[in-house]
């Protein structure tokens, strides 16, 4: 490799950013504030400042500080979008992510993003629909193995929540006690000890639960 | 956003090329021919060329062609690395793919790689040990539930060669009956008609498959 200098690519980072309203999935979004695409809705991102962040995941941290006023939420790699054509601006690259974010959580960052049902975003600037496709497929991939749904629920929840929050994620009924079972198997779970919740339909105080590890994964076979 | 020119950091992709070599997953590396680290196995890799490459896919089809004389082999992107830290030269990017290679191709491709079992690959320059840990634990993981490790194996092959391979992939035997009905009730493979192999082991001669769906997916389950 003599190529010592080439023309740089923009590298920006972009997030998908979920949430829960009324019990779907919705993307947060922001009107962009300079061409192109100015005023449009689009994924919370920005340019990697080479001077500042020390990685990708800075960049990230940092932006969703700054635009969405959020710190310390769930967030991991989801694919890099790399083409000539995805900007009009020049060849470009995306380090995309995806982010999960409590419904409280979010309101009480006090930013006003748009959100939209995550199935139903309409149009997006550049290629952010392929992004958004592209987290919801994963986010359904995962779901199904790991403990990452229910980063989009409050610290402490129900098993009813839970049961709701991997149905939502991954698009399909799951039969209760199958799903009782295999969570007690995984042992991810433990009880908030004296602390329970009185709802509406049980007659008796339901138990919460929160996460025991992070992200414990679920077990894979052939 | 009126950040319309920040310092652009490099923009390279490195390629995890595997391959088997008696039984045993290997990993194909050049010695690089530029400082930093000239001389020393690397993964093949390089910059994005942003006047000749349409997107990140076409650079790698390109340096694989260029760097190890392969065309049409299966590549998938892995994840990007990106921090001030990686290269010495300045803030960088690698968008990381892992591709599979029978060893039959590799070896008429006539190109002279290193190869090293990727469970002791030795000292890498750069991140690149960290970009070989996270194709293992790529194909570890989706070997359970793809037909990607049939893609270390040549387009035709015997189902005792199929199963090697994901216990090679996957680093665990498995059950011969259990993994031929699975692969029974998955539909992936046809038979190749009326060709058949005489092995030394078996009596008779062995039935030949090929995969029907380039990439069809294992069923995942909560």
């Amino acid at each position: 490799m003599a190529e010592t200098e080439f023309p740089r690519p923009i590298v920006t980072v972009d997030i998908v950013l979920l949430t829960l309203r009324e019990e779907r999935l919705h993307i947060a979004l922001l009107p962009r504030t300079a061409e192109p695409f100015a005023g449009v809705a689009a994924l919370i991102g920005g340019y990697v400042h080479v001077e500042e962040d020390s990685d990708a995941e800075a960049a990230v941290a940092r932006i969703l500080k700054a635009k969405a006023g959020l710190s310390g939420i769930f967030f991991e790699q989801l694919q890099t979008f790399a083409s000539v054509d995805r900007d009009p601006r020049d060849w470009s690259v995306s380090i995309a992510y995806f982010a999960l974010v409590p419904q409280e959580v979010l309101d009480e960052a006090g930013v006003a993003l748009e959100l939209r049902p995550v199935d139903a975003a309409g149009e997006l600037p550049f290629d952010h629909a392929d992004i958004v496709r592209a987290a919801r497929e994963r986010l359904r991939g995962k779901g199904a193995y790991s403990t990452i749904p229910a980063r989009l629920l409050p610290d402490i929840f129900t098993m009813s929540e839970l049961q709701a929050i991997y149905e939502t994620v991954m698009g399909e009924r799951l039969d209760q006690s199958a799903f009782r079972r295999k969570i007690n198997d995984l042992n991810l779970l433990e009880e908030v000890e004296g602390e329970k919740r009185q709802t509406e339909r049980a007659r008796r105080p339901t138990t919460l639960y929160r996460l025991k590890a992070p992200l414990a994964v679920f077990d894979r076979r052939i």
